[in-house]
């Protein structure tokens, strides 16, 4: 154990009495073990969660709390606020604590109720549950990510409104990351990214407790993180995490960086205080006990035995933290309305963007495509409409994993979003898919931005984690997934999505969406950038296809609900409905001409998004699928999965539940049953069945 | 342009015309130039293909094919083989040539069927599919991951049964890795894991070309490599990756390097002699056109503007790596005859495990569990499972995402495999999800290793690319994935997994298995173990469960066919059945009884793998589930999705298709409905129906 350590221990632990509450910084000891008395008793009280940070990280806490960063609690959302980040999200009740006491809306009662059902303090921060919380972390490295998305947002709206003597836009992210943050592979994208972009507004401090679950941090890590993160283009520095002063410091020389982003590797000691259980991993995630619980506050002089006790003194703070918060928003309050009076329409669209509104305007460009203009790939598609929503929506912003060329997912004319070029909007994520998922959850959460971020289909796996909280905190994320189906051909099996679109269906508040041509495309844009209600995820064809005249005739309204009837034969009512999603609606419309020499009356149904169909009341989706009619063909260039309950138990699923082959795309089509053939083979066995 | 490069540049293009070839560097000039060919050729035929890196990096992958895989074209699963591990997959081609070159099965006729529907030369290079393929690559990071498992297995078994004078396992593994691999997160959790354990045999040669997809690398990166490899513990070194003497050197330094592992950041042209495309992104994924490949050659100096040509001298070769290799395997063979001799037993067990054999005794020690114990949740269950395996499998290792402790997969007494104890059997992966799935499948595709790694369920998205390639390639490793459903509680909806029970089912080839108990928890290692035709999930509890007496009594059988008949009325015929997997046949067994009180006959049906299920015998599966018996509930801690087949249109899933909640895991349960009220509420509600 290093010298400074032994000293700072025993000085954090006997300054802090009392008595001495006349020193700055007995004050600020006596917080500093308030949060951790907090944490404790909280902790306890649950039976539940994660100590081991909540004491080892407290002095991190609230140095960056109450030293540094820039909020109001009476209003968490002012936009100018600086950002917090807990990366790591298990630490949550360090987090609460800190919002209890620098005058959030979260009361003693609400820490009582931590990790319990119905309670605004859930076992992990969850955004929008609790003031205060910027982003739900949990799943580690994610946060990490978010920051980096909140630190380009900044410095693009930065870029975007800030006007001489106006720093409309002006704001510090700050996170705070553990071992196991920095060990996740995303963590590592979105370093590099946030290295490579120049972040200078971006702080991250490492708890560097050297300890993770299973033990010593060395049974698994000998990275040396300072020449690693200095690699990535970032300025490092290191601190005494148990010691304010020493944080000061580097916080101070974090702020001065800004041409970096700045890591502070904070040494310090995993349930630090606890007679028993300080530098070990069984102080992580469980309660310390009541008896360590009481050691533990003796240890580091706590003037209560008592749960939930918390000096006056330090709860008095919590007013001042209201009234600096007041006059900060006042202050920049005062310089909006200058600005407002200076440049009144950029004013306007702050407004409007900052609340998540869409311009007026920012729909009127998407194009409309005609039969006569050939055959057109949906991802082709997808990019024309974005290069015209880019026009009227300047907070459109977003790029690729290192696949623009091929998801068509560039704006033409925008610029790239780079360190000499803030205001460039094009985000070359590079062949980091996770991160991009993390990195446009950030961009979101930051709000004024409108995000999106394609790759591949396939590789939509790489960052799922990150999509699942995009859902899981409903944030307005766009994704163009393209090369959707084994369509992609000679790229073979790792490259053709075949479980994808079902398994994105399966994150609940995940929308997906597959259009049948360039048209359901334009309307998938346009309904995902006013769904402000969760993300969307888009499923583009590599291949061509026809641009439908029965897609030009329907209104907006059959995309919205999820499917429609697109083509019915003229004068007999249907004895069989083909229902099929993307490039086999084509097929579907072949199967219906087919059919029709042979007499038979078909209806297709489009269904680009069977969560949405799904969600339409009773009566529509009986008008667009009656009951009466359960001869029914589900096609689906991917697996099974939920269509046998829209093909019912008399109908039947073309789907695909093999992975894919290398070939000729029109060969493994072939192959895999998906042809014309096919469907009226299959077509012709259940009209000759009786129905039951 | 650098100096080297320039020079070297027409060295490379004017040393090689056919008059030179009495100089050995002539041959080498013309092999280089024959791979080139060949790879522009068959991009051509095929039209469609990655020509950059098979013109920028065949020189890497001459000289480690040339100079220093070890390898016998013969018999390419000879155990003691160098791995060679293309994880840059769209160089394929590159891949192709080398085999063909070197005497392996893979003719001229092969390469002409490049990407062709049923061709063993898919578009990336697929395990099982062409022989010295090691790996299926293409999706970026793999690979490399891959590598290190590989090195991971030859340091273990090298471990486990070399002796002084018997280096029966002493192989290296040489990976290919571009710029696209570097930046994935996988790839540095696999880094630092393998600068960790200081992998010595283990030798990336990075690609280095400065180009991605999208244009200059240093649009999206300014990542020191050589910096960070040093940081997270790997020897680095450089190399000029257009010539061989450079990259000799290079390859010889990273040979002489035992105790870490080495990347030659060898630097290249992407596209290399095509005169309009050498250096751009355009060279990456196209083929370069019929004039630009013969102007190709001819800048290349190729002796003929002829498609597939191969001189003379050049196929020769082949013969003399076959003759080669076939000495190197018959020395190989002989030592292992001697130790055959010295060690008969060892010898034995070699033989039997690296032919993916289970010793005779493996699974002779699977404990039985019995009610009177207690409750035991199934993590538990599978910790005492996988000990007692341990003792009879020496090759069963792994571990966990820094969860060992929660999801019990650390194996007491086997020691950690570390640097310094190679022969330890417990990994400490590290929070590094992607990196232990790609790990896992690395030293499953070594073979002689039977592979399992844990994490919580809901963390499985961050390894699912590798879960899907394990699939793919039909690895055989066991995921135990603990912590299944909202019964986790406290740790709220970031550690509740919701949809992962399903979206793992989807992916084709895995088999998902969620025991009810003890019991299926030890029939299911058991199945597992046995079955090697592809990964095994164990979906496991972390709340504590009853042991069955109705699991005691079933045979293996049961587990095995995917669902079976766990409890019956014992008089009459069911007039309901209710399926359920994991826990929640528990809520389903209580319901049997209830209802039983009411004088309504059930059959309880425990469904741990509905994979296997549907995929018996319709006679088994009508035994089970009769199709005279529609009325039906299903209940499962997750999304619908499959179920509703199972359950029929008359039946009801009980499923959650929303986000969890932070809470009390019994108010959780409560509050969305897995409670016995609402399965008998249900029930009765069906059973007042008539039937259809």
């Amino acid at each position: 154990m290093s010298a400074w350590y032994s000293s700072n221990k025993r000085a954090m632990k006997t300054k802090d009495s009392l008595a001495n509450l006349n020193t700055e910084s007995a004050k600020q000891t006596l917080t500093v073990n308030t949060i951790r008395a907090l944490g404790i008793d909280a902790i306890e009280r649950a039976q539940s969660g994660h100590p081991g940070i909540v004491l080892g990280a407290a002095v991190i806490g609230h140095t960056i709390f109450h030293r540094f960063l820039k909020f109001n609690p009476v209003n968490p959302s002012w936009p100018d606020r600086d950002r917090f980040v807990l990366s790591a999200g298990h630490g949550s009740m360090l987090l609460y604590a800190l919002l209890h006491l620098t005058g959030y809306d979260v009361s003693l009662d609400d820490l009582k109720a931590f990790r319990q059902f119905g309670s605004k303090t859930p076992g992990h921060p969850e955004y929008g549950l609790t003031p205060g919380v910027e982003t739900t972390t949990g799943p580690l490295g994610q946060g990490f990510a978010n920051a980096v998305g909140m630190a380009i947002a900044e410095r693009y709206l930065g870029a975007l409104f800030n006007a001489p003597g106006f720093p409309l836009v002006d704001h510090r992210t700050y996170v705070l990351a553990g071992d196991g943050d920095i060990m996740e592979g995303v963590c590592y994208e979105a370093a590099a990214l946030a290295g490579h972009l120049g972040l200078g507004k971006l702080t991250v401090v490492y708890d560097a407790n050297d300890v993770t679950i299973e033990g010593a941090l060395s049974i698994s890590s000998s990275t040396d993180v300072a020449g690693m993160f200095r690699a990535l283009g970032w300025s490092v520095c290191h601190a005494d995490g148990l010691d304010s002063a020493s944080l000061i410091n580097a916080l101070n020389e974090a702020t001065a960086q800004t041409e970096r982003p700045t890591l502070v590797i904070a040494k310090t000691r995993i349930g630090f205080g606890s007679p028993s259980k300080e530098g070990k991993a069984s102080s992580h995630g469980s309660p310390l006990g009541a008896e360590e619980a009481i050691k533990t506050k003796a240890a580091l002089g706590y003037p209560s035995e008592g749960a939930f006790f918390v000096p006056e003194t330090i709860k008095a703070q919590a007013l001042l933290f209201k009234e600096r918060g007041e006059k900060l928003e006042r202050d920049w309050q005062d310089l909006f309305d200058r600005y407002q009076q200076a440049f009144p329409k950029k004013a306007g669209l702050f407004k409007e963007l900052v609340e998540g509104r869409l311009p007026e305007d920012a729909l009127k460009n998407i194009p409309t495509f005609y039969p006569e203009a050939g055959r057109l790939s949906t991802r082709e598609a997808s990019g024309r409409v974005l290069n015209a929503l880019a026009k009227h929506l300047p907070t459109l912003i977003g790029g690729a994993a290192d696949l623009a060329p091929s998801s068509m997912t560039y704006m033409e004319g925008m610029g790239d979003f780079q360190k000499e070029n803030p205001s460039g909007r094009n985000i070359r994520f590079g062949v980091r898919e996770h991160a991009m998922g993390g990195i446009l959850n950030g961009l979101a959460l930051h709000g004024g931005i409108f995000p999106f971020g394609g790759t591949f289909l396939v590789f939509s796996d790489y960052m799922r984690p990150a999509v699942r909280l995009a859902a899981l905190m409903r944030l307005s994320v766009i994704y163009p997934f393209s090369h959707d189906s084994f369509h992609v051909g000679e790229d073979g099996p790792t490259h053709q999505p075949i479980e994808h679109i079902a398994s994105l269906r399966l994150i609940p508040g995940l929308r997906v969406i597959r259009p049948a041509d360039a048209n359901e495309t334009a309307r998938a844009w346009s309904w995902a950038l006013r769904h402000r209600e969760g993300p969307v995820a888009l499923i583009l064809s590599r291949q061509k296809l026809p641009i439908l005249k029965e897609t030009l005739k329907d209104p907006q309204e059959g995309l919205e609900r999820g499917g429609y009837a697109l083509l019915d034969s003229e004068d007999d009512a249907p004895r069989i409905i083909l229902v099929a999603t993307g490039s086999e609606v084509h097929l579907a419309m072949l199967a219906h001409l087919a059919l029709k020499e042979e007499g038979v009356a078909s209806r297709v149904v489009s269904m680009p998004c069977l969560e949405l169909f799904l969600a339409q009341p009773k009566d529509y989706q009986e008008n667009v699928l009656p009951s009466t009619i359960k001869k029914r063909i589900v096609i689906e260039a991917g697996v099974t999965s939920g269509w046998p309950k829209v093909a019912t138990d008399e109908g039947v699923c073309l789907t695909l539940d093999r992975f894919g082959v290398s070939g000729n795309a029109a060969d493994i089509a072939k192959s895999f049953g998906f042809s014309l053939e096919r469907v009226l083979q299959e077509a012709r066995r259940l009209l000759n069945q009786t129905s039951r």
